[in-house]
């Protein structure tokens, strides 16, 4: 075999064996870190798309604080209405951490206080719900 | 060169490669797949461990359902207690998808009804709330 050929076979079996540990451990297959942070905003003004645009980039400029090891930033899906489903939301917020002290140190980060104070008369009701993972 | 020296040097461009692509499109900052389905479950026996055990293991069946990208199954975390923060549910289910016809065909999905009909004689409220990423 030429050596060509070789290091091409061996660059193909590496390149394989990453994709099958991609496979095992991520991948399709997506494992959050263990503390979900789920805050659910209503805005004052819902129908105000300014006010919205607002908020979501105030949200999205909280994955700078070093703690934050993930952000899901979202609107109610178009999913079906059913009884069960609160769909009256204006915007949804999930960020990650690896631990309550993650969280903890969130809280009282100066970008997040910078958020409240910025952010906070822009809607009428917040609930939050901290998930550990089991 | 010989040919070993150069399979060798081949196949570390290739791992320092996947570590870079890896480092870029994941590792400490994860990205959730798009569409959140997010539960939240309260027993009719919030006392009870083996409901909430029974409850738990069946909502991790559900991530065997083809259209489910990830699961996140929790309970609450021991976070501050702030007015905003609602820790009153037993469990917490996340489940990712990438889009909301994923989601639909995990409504319909036959383990899921299973998991309804199995479980449902243990909560008494659900809340769900879907989200898609923007």
């Amino acid at each position: 075999m030429n050596p060509d050929r070789r290091t091409f076979l061996a660059t193909a079996a590496t390149l394989g064996a990453a994709a099958a540990a991609s496979a095992a451990t991520g991948g399709s297959a997506h494992t959050p870190p263990k503390l979900v942070h789920h805050v659910f905003f209503w805005l004052k003004n819902p129908d105000s798309k300014e006010d919205l645009a607002k908020l979501l980039a105030g949200i999205r400029g909280l994955a700078a604080i070093e703690t934050v090891r993930g952000i899901h930033v979202g609107v109610p899906a178009s999913t079906e209405k059913r009884p069960v489903v609160d769909n009256s939301f204006s915007a949804s917020e999930i960020l990650y951490f690896d631990d309550v002290a993650g969280q903890d140190a969130y809280q009282v980060h100066p970008l997040h206080q910078k958020f409240v104070s910025e952010c906070s008369h822009l809607w009428s009701k917040v609930i939050v719900y901290d998930a550990m993972a089991v």
